[in-house]
C-alpha cells in the first residue's frame, strides 16, 4: 500500500450525478490526505435512510455531483500531517459525526455534539480548505457528511474515525457507523430501562430494532413495538419484540392503549420513526413518576412538538439523542467488543449482500422496504 | 395531654366561610384520629400560595367551610388504630401529599407520587370514611389537602407526616412542608447541576428562590435569576442570584438573551413560575448536549407546551417535578437535618412573624407580594 501515499490515488467510485437518478460507478481521483485527515480503503459500506434523503433531495439542499455513503467499514492507506491517532494498517468505522475531543462537547461526559465536526449536511467540502478530495477529469465531485463511502477510496476526518479491533468483521461492524448505533445507543445510553422493565419501541425500522436489541441487552421484561405497518411485526420477533400495537387497530389513542397493557404506563419508551405524532404518543405513553421517553427520529422543519405540562410535572422525563449518544472515538470501539463477546447480536440487521457494482439495487430494497441493511461488498 | 386521647379536643381554627372572605378565628371540635390517623397539636404554620388559590377558588373548584394550611410543625397529640410510626409527643411536618410506602410510586427509587396519598384538592374529607374531623356545631368542616393546618388540632392520615428531629425548631422547618423543598428538591434532586455549572431560576417567589438555594448548596458557578417583576432581585441578591434579567427589558427573547450570556446556553433551568412562556424559555435556554430543564410552576388547564423537536434531539432533557421529588417520610426528616447541620438556610426565607389571631395579615402580605413566608404562631 505504501507505494500510493502522497499520491492521487485513481479508483472506482459510485457518482450520483443527480437527485434520485441511479449511481454511476466511474474511475475518479481521490486526492492524498490534508492535515488532519486520513484516506481510507474502504471495504464493505452500507446504505442508510439519510442517503437516500439526500440522493432524493426532496426536503434537502440538492448538492450534485456527490458521493453518499455513510456506513462502512476500512482500513487506513495513509494519514496526512498532525494525525498520531491512526497509522497505515488500521481498521477503522467512519462516522457522520465527529469527536475533536477538544471543545466543550467533547470534554463533557454527556454530550458528543462535537462543536467542529458535529454533521453537517449541506457542506460537501473539507473542513480545512473548503475543497473536495474527489475528482473527475478535474470536476470536484462533493463529499457527503464527511464519509462518502460509496468510493473505494475516501478522505475523513481523523476525528470521524472511529479505530477498532482488527479482528472484527468489517462486513458486520460496518453497519455500526449509524443507523444500528444510533437505536441501540437510545435504549443503552439514553432511555436506560432496568432490568425488568417495560420498553416500547415506535417505528420498526433498522433504528427502532436496533433500539430494541438495546432493550434485550438491558433485560427488559417486555418489548412493544409499535407502528403504522403491520407487516413489520414478523420480522421484529427476531428482535426479541412480543407484543405489537398499530395505532390503526384502535379508536383510541395509542399512548392509552399502551398505559392499558401495561398498568399506567411503560417504563420507557423509544421513538424511532420521525413523525411528530408518534413522537407525542411516545413521551404520552410513559408512566408517571418515573417514565422517560426518547426521541431519535428526524422532524420535519415546521413539526411542533405539543403536550400539556402536567404530562411533564407528572415526573415524565424526555429527551432527544444524536447518535444514540455515543462519542464516536470513544465510544464505538467498546460497541465493537460488545460484538466481538456476543453480547450485542449484529447478523440479524443484515438482510441483504450485493456487490458494489450492483449498488443501485440496494437502493430498490431500501426503497420497497425488503431491507434492514444491504452490505455492499467493495471488492467486487 | 394524655387526657384527651380519644376524646372530641374543642379548639381555635380560623375558618375560611366562603371564597375571597376573611378567615374566622372559631371554636371547633376536632374528632380524634381513625384508623391511620394522627391528631396533631400545631405550634406553627405559614401561608403558601396553593392556599390562597384554593380560598379565592376562582379558577378552582370552591369547597366551603374549610380549613386551609398545609406548612406547619406539630406534635402528635394522640394516634388512630394501626399508627406503628408515630406516638405521640413525636415532632411532626405535615404534607399536602403522603407516603403510604406500599404502591408502586412509593416503591420506586425515583417517584414521590404515591397512588394513594397523591394531593387532591378537591376533596375536603378523610379517605378511610369520606367524612371530615372538623366540625361545629354538629356543621361538618371540610379538610384541605389532607393538611387544614390552620387549627390548633388536626387530623392526618399517617402517610402525610413527616416524623422530624425533636431538636429542629418548628417555627422555622414548618417552611420545608411545601414550597421551600419543592424548589429545594426541584434542584437538587432533579435538575442536579454539577459543581461550577450555571442555573438559570425562572421566578423568584419562594419556590424559585428555594431552587436558588439549591444551586447554591450544589456549588453553581452563576445563578441568573429570571422575573417579570424587577423589584424581585433586590430581595433575591440574598439567595445567591447574581445575575437578573427581565424579558420585558430585552427585544429577543429570552432564552436567547441567556444563550448569549452564557456561551450557548445555562447548564440547568428551573422554572417556578406558572407560565407556560416561562416553561418553553426554561427548556430553549438550555445548552445542547447537556442541559436540562425542569419544570415546577403549575400551568393552567389549557395551557400547551410547544417546542421544536430538534431541541430535544440536540440532546436536551425536559422534566417536571412535583414536591421536588422528596418522599415525605423517607426524604424530609433529612431536609430537616441539612438544616440543622447548617447547610440548608432557611431563616432568610422569613420574612414576617404574626400571631394565629393576625391570620389574615399573612394573606394581606402575600397578596401585596410583601412576603416570601409569614410564620403564624399558633397559641397567641
Ligand atoms: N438521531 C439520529 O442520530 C438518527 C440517526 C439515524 C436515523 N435517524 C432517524 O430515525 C428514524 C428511523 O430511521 P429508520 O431508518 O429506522 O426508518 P424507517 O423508515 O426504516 O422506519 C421507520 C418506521 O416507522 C414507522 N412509522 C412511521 N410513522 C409512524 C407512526 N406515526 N407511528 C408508528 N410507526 C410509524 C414506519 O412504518 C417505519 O416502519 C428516521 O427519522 C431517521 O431519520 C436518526
Ligand atoms: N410542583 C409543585 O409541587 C409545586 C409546589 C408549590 C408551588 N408550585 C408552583 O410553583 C410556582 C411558583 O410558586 P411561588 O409560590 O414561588 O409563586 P410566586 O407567585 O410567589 O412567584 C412566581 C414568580 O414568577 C414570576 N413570573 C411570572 N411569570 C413569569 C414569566 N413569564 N417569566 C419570568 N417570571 C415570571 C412572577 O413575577 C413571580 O415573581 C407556582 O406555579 C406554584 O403553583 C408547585
Ligand atoms: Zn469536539
Ligand atoms: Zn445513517
Ligand atoms: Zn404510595
Ligand atoms: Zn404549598
Amino acid at each position: 500500500m505504501s507505494s500510493t501515499v502522497g499520491q492521487v490515488i485513481k479508483c472506482r467510485a459510485a457518482v450520483a450525478w443527480e437527485a434520485g437518478k441511479p449511481l454511476v460507478i466511474e474511475e475518479v481521483e481521490v486526492a492524498p490526505p490534508q492535515a488532519n485527515e486520513v484516506r481510507v480503503k474502504i471495504l464493505f459500506t452500507s446504505l442508510c435512510h439519510t442517503d437516500v434523503y439526500f440522493w432524493e433531495a426532496k426536503g434537502q439542499t440538492p448538492l450534485f455531483p456527490r458521493i453518499f455513503g455513510h456506513e462502512a467499514g476500512g482500513i487506513v492507506e495513509s494519514v496526512g500531517e498532525g494525525v498520531t491517532d491512526l497509522k497505515p494498517g488500521d481498521h477503522v468505522l467512519p462516522v457522520f459525526t465527529g469527536e475533536c475531543k477538544e471543545c466543550r462537547h467533547c470534554k463533557s461526559e454527556e454530550s458528543n455534539m462535537c462543536d467542529l465536526l458535529r454533521i453537517n449536511t449541506d457542506r460537501g467540502v473539507m473542513l480545512s480548505d473548503g475543497k473536495t478530495r474527489f475528482s473527475k477529469n478535474g470536476q470536484p465531485i462533493y463529499h457527503f457528511v464527511g464519509t462518502s463511502t460509496f468510493s473505494e477510496y475516501t478522505v475523513v476526518h481523523v476525528g470521524c474515525l472511529a479505530k477498532i479491533n482488527p479482528a472484527a468483521p468489517l462486513d458486520k461492524v460496518c453497519v455500526l457507523s449509524c443507523g444500528i448505533s444510533t437505536g441501540l445507543g437510545a435504549t443503552l445510553n439514553v432511555a436506560k430501562p432496568k432490568k425488568g422493565q417495560s420498553v416500547a419501541v415506535f417505528g420498526l425500522g433498522a433504528v427502532g430494532l436496533a433500539a430494541a436489541e438495546g432493550a434485550r441487552i438491558a433485560g427488559a421484561s417486555r418489548i412493544i413495538g409499535v407502528d403504522l405497518n403491520s407487516s413489520r411485526f414478523e420480522e421484529a420477533k427476531k428482535f426479541g419484540v412480543t407484543e405489537f400495537v398499530n395505532p390503526k387497530d384502535h379508536d383510541k389513542p395509542v399512548h392509552q392503549v399502551l398505559a392499558e397493557m401495561t398498568d399506567g404506563g411503560v417504563d420507557r419508551a423509544v421513538e424511532c420513526t420521525g413523525s411528530i405524532q408518534a413522537m407525542i404518543s411516545a413521551f404520552e405513553c410513559v408512566h408517571d413518576g418515573w417514565g422517560v421517553a426518547v426521541l431519535v427520529g428526524v422532524p420535519n422543519k415546521d413539526d411542533s412538538f405539543k403536550t400539556h405540562p402536567i404530562n411533564l410535572l407528572n415526573e415524565r422525563t424526555l429527551k432527544g439523542t444524536f447518535f444514540g449518544n455515543y462519542k464516536p472515538r470513544t465510544d464505538i470501539p467498546d460497541v465493537v467488543e460488545k460484538y466481538m463477546n456476543k453480547e450485542l447480536e449484529l447478523d440479524k440487521f443484515i438482510t441483504h449482500a450485493i456487490t458494489f457494482s450492483e449498488i443501485n439495487k440496494a437502493f430498490e430494497y431500501m426503497l420497497h422496504g425488503k431491507s434492514i441493511r444491504c452490505i455492499i461488498r467493495m471488492d467486487a
